[in-house]
Parts: structure tokens; sequence; C-alpha cells
């Protein structure tokens, strides 16, 4: 049961119109994504996700774009459809090639088979990677 | 039980021995890492794996250090110890600094946060994400 | 390919009957859930699902919604859409307020979040923990 | 490879000396645990991660006790050591009972169960749980 | 977002075709399923995919059969539905009977269920299993 | 922290006694291994689980050492140390041959890859899967 619905774009107002509005302003779009929408249910949790996500994601030592990558594959590895999908658009806006896309896929691919063959077979750590 | 054993390095022959001479070229390395010493146990499985993990890390759209970035991304959403400290000793020597690492995490961390609140709150995909 | 369908409810006998009215006994429901009704398919295993589960979830030292809410944060973790649903059904029939559920939601974020933080810096337990 | 190192306590100074003082008084413990040490290494996030769990873990609908249950059932399901063993602390020290946290562990691997059940079966979610 | 469309199965050439020729005639089909439309859209990982596949999968030790029911446990416990759904019809097609399959199920949910207890409860390695 | 420490074989009466009893019979071995112990603390649970592996893991249309290697894979897809060493001994001991587990292992790695290409691509289910 979704006892939760999406927050009304219209009828919000205090700190969930403050961050909406941030939203809407650092990502330069119309309309907030159902995501937001829905944690808008929790105000408190609205703030401090959106804002941890607005510093964690900007450029610092690496660019927006491979940002992006890397929240995509761990979307991927997490089975998330909707994260996997509105951050692959994210990614795309921000500059992310198809080639890029696509070579992100191929590594996501191969770590997710590797990791399990390390498992499979009881790999022990290198003294050389401790 | 751990049935498979590493193989010796010092004992290989045919596909295993020119599998680890590639291996030690590329990387630049003079002892296989245990993951491909298991591996070798089963000399076709590690050809294929060790052909696909090549061609796929190798230089692109993306760059390696980003390549080495997104599997480390996966390999600790996948809680794999081994793939995590293999694959940051890997990123480290082609040239990733400690801070492209440190925001590297912070983006996984937010994102497994993320992918599950969005579990959490059964979001529907958003039309422009479709 | 969907091999199994769900059981039709009226053409039942047998042990699947047996448990059917147990479960619409104990949950004080009119129409089983598909839930049962798959698993119908496999009556041993549909026995044994129940009886487990319902001993499980009963009150103990753990009241019936704290039960609930521990059993919906395992079902955002494994991203299961069904059993979410499901149980924040049973959660609110059993009587968790929506203060509750968005407090263990929260939980389950940060929580996401944390494990994946402790295998990226690969912590050590400290000796206190042990 | 781990890059980073626990910071040594005796060395800190700045954001991150406060964080910890708050840490030390709120969690009534003089020695701070290496998950905290580990993220030292990176102060911005060893902030935020800190500030969230200390509002999140606090009294609310749900009491401190339960919170930490649900914590620990994440922790597990994330097959997280260091998650599972601090928390299982935490969780005593607040109150929590042997028998309070064997019934835990009977819900998390049942809700394990089933999960995988749902999945296996592909079950379609009921009318009434939408 | 999804950038990747399937690719139509009659606008294909060179590698692509020679694959998709490859997989329906080993298959025994007339149409290509969607997983190999989508990775069309990168045709070295199409080949490579398809080439291990074909290699893994075939007699061995394992009968196909086999060797479908572990694909499926795999895929179920991923909560993959394509891939439950698609290899639950070859496993058919190869002569997997629903008493199989059922069985298969009862273990996937036990072992689940296992996996977590241990995780739970800290179980040590027994020097026997080492 | 562990709060559960296994119990000590020599000090056990009532259920406990008699599930131990039936496990060393039923498995042909002398020595109690530490995940029935641990389980012990919460003699239910103990007697539960016992007896639905039991009935579980018996030889039906799946012989015992295909269970077995169903049993390992899933092991494996959730990185559980314990169950994928301990249920490899037992699947060595029923009659798996290292070939049949090195087969089983290639399946394990290609389905943890594919499952995730597929949650990449957003593969929707082809009509003949559904």
């Amino acid at each position: 049961m979704q006892i939760f619905k999406p927050i009304n774009e219209k009828k919000i107002k205090g700190k969930v119109k403050k961050v909406f509005e941030d939203i809407k302003k650092t990502r330069n779009i119309k309309k907030i994504p159902n995501f937001w929408r829905y944690l808008a249910n929790n105000p408190e949790n609205l703030e401090r996700t959106w804002n941890n996500l607005k510093i964690i994601m900007k450029k610092g030592a690496l660019d927006p774009v491979t940002k992006e990558l890397i929240y995509i594959a761990v979307s991927i590895t997490n089975s998330c459809e909707y994260c996997t999908r509105s951050h692959t658009f994210a990614a795309k806006k921000k500059g992310a090639s198809e080639q890029m896309l696509k070579e992100m896929i191929d590594v996501v691919g191969i770590a997710n088979q590797n990791n399990k063959l390390v498992e499979a077979y009881q790999v022990q750590v290198d003294k050389i990677f401790k």
C-alpha cells in the first residue's frame, strides 16, 4: 500500500516551497520530478537529501558528468529503475554522450560479474592491495 | 569449503601461461594477483574474463581512471572487499587522486540512500524520464 | 515466463483450503492476497511459509507493528515492491501511523548509505563491538 | 588498497574536532568508533552524516530501540558486519533485550525468504495494496 | 531516461547480423528477444556476451536444464524480472518440469533466508569448511 | 557486538538436543557446524529452519547435488562466505565434481552480469516470456 502520495506542487509552502524553488533553479527545470514530490511528505528529509545531493553532485575533482555516471552505475547495480532513468536523463543533459553511457554499462556488467567470481572462489586479498 | 586453490604461478603452461604473461605486461606488475590465480583453475573462464576486462577498461570515450572509479562504485555497492581494494590500487596507479576517490565515495553513499528512498515511496517514473 | 498462475480461490481443497481459511481468519480478510495464491502451487511450501510467518509476526517481546516495520525495512532494502506495499497495508491495519512509517523510511535511508560508506572505507570492527 | 587510514583522534581540529566531541557527548563514549575516524578523512561528509544520523535516530514516533532494530535489520540484509555489530552494541546500550533481538532476526529471516518467493513467482500487486 | 532503443531486427548488418543469426539458429527461435536487441546498440558487447553465454550454457558436466535452473536462481536473488521470465521460458523449452522449478524455488527461498541468518548471528566459518 | 554466542554442544537439552541429534544423523557428521550452534540460541527458529532445510534439500525431482549447486549459486550472489563454504563442502560430500562446481560458477558469473545489463538497458519483457 502506498500511503504517501506525491505532494501537489501547487499547494506547497514553507520549507518544501523553498527547496522546490531551489531544485527548479539549480536543475533548470519547470516541473518537480516525482522523487522530490514524494520526499516532500517528510520536509526535514526532503531538505537534508536535496542539500546533500546538491553539494555532492556539483563540480569538484570529478566533473558532474562523471558523478552522474557513477550514480547510474550504483543505481543499475541496485536495480533501481527510477534512479537509472532519471540520472540517465541528468547525465545526458550535463553532456554525457551515448558512447560514454555504453562504456559505463560495459564496466558495470563486468564489475558485477567479477564481484561474484571473487565470492565464488573466496579470493584472499593480496598483500599489495592491503 | 574452498575446493579451488590459487594456481602456483611457477607451474603454469599453455593458455594460462599466455594470459598470465599478458596480465603482467598490460598491468606492468611482476606478481599475478590472487583473483587471476584462482580463475586459472578454469582456463577458459580466465581467458574470457581477462580479454573482456582488458577491452572494457582501456581508454575510450571514458578515460581509464573514470572507468576504475565506476568499477569501484559497483564493488562497494556489492560489498566486495577484494574488488574494492584491488581496483582502488589500480585507480591510484592510473592517476586517481585522493580527492577523486572521496568524491566517488560521496556519490556512492547518496546514491545508495536515494535508491532505497525511491523504493520506500514507490516513486513512479516521470513521463520526462521515460 | 510465468509458468505458475495464482490458484483460483474457489477450486481449492485439502491443505491449501485449510491454510487459506486460517489466513482469512488470522488476518481478518475476505480475499486471499496473490502471494498466497501463487505459493499454493506448492502446498508444502505454502503451509511451511504461512505457519512460520504466523508464529514470527505475532506479539512477543516486540509488538506486531514494530515487526511489520522491520519487515518493510528489509523489503525496501531488497527492492521488493509487492512486499513493501502489502506489509505497509498490514502495518497500517495493525496501527502504524504515517509518522512511524516516515521515521522508519528515514532510518532505512541512512542505514543503506552508511552500510556502503563502511564498505567504501573498509572500516575495521572496533574491539568494543566484537 | 585502503588509501584512507582512520584519523588519529589526538590530531584533530576544526570541524572534525567539533563533530568528534559531539559524538562522544551524545553517545556517552570515550573513544570514537572507527567508522567516524575513517569518515573524518572527508570532514564535510563526516559532518553531514553525523548530523543526519543524530536527527534520524533520536526519539520520535518510534523509540530509539525500535530505530536501532530497524537499522540492524537493514545492515543484516546488506551483509554489513561492521554495521550489524556496532548497532547491536548501540541497541543493547539503549535497552534492547536479547529476546527483542532474536525476534528481529526471525523477521529479517522470513522477510528475506518471502521477498525472493515473490520474485520467483512474479506475484502481481493486489488491487487492495495499490 | 532510456536513451537506447531496441535495434530494429530488419535493419541490422555486419557483426550484429551475424550474432542475431547465430542466436536464432542456436535457440531455434524466429524473433530476437529484446535483451539482444538492446545489447545490439553496443555490437562489441553483444558479440562478447552472446559468445560467452553460448559456451557457458551448453552441455558439460552439468546438463543445460540444471544450468538454466542455476541461472534463474541467481536472477530471482537479484530481483531481475526479465531474466527470471526469459530463463524460465528457456528452462521449460529445454525440458524443466514444473516440479523441478518448484523445488528450485524452495531452495532459493531457504538459501536467501539462511544467508541472512548467518549475517545476523555473525557465524564464524568452521575449521572443517575452510 | 555479537550478543549471541554459539551454544556449547555439551550443554544442550530438550528441543535443541533433539534437533542436534537429527542433524548429526542426517548429515553423518560428529560435530555440529557453527550455524546451528548459533541458531540454537533461538530453539524455535532452530527447529523450524532445520526441518524446512531437511525437507527442501532432500531428493525430489531435483537430485541433492543440483539442489546444493543452486544453494551455492544464491549464496555467492548474496556474498555469504559461510554459506558458500559450508554448502560447497556439502555439495562435494554428496558427489559434486570440481568440473560441476566450475560450471556452476561460470553460470553465476554470466547471470550476475546479464542481470545488470538488463537493468542498464531497461529491457522490456517480450510478449513470448509473459
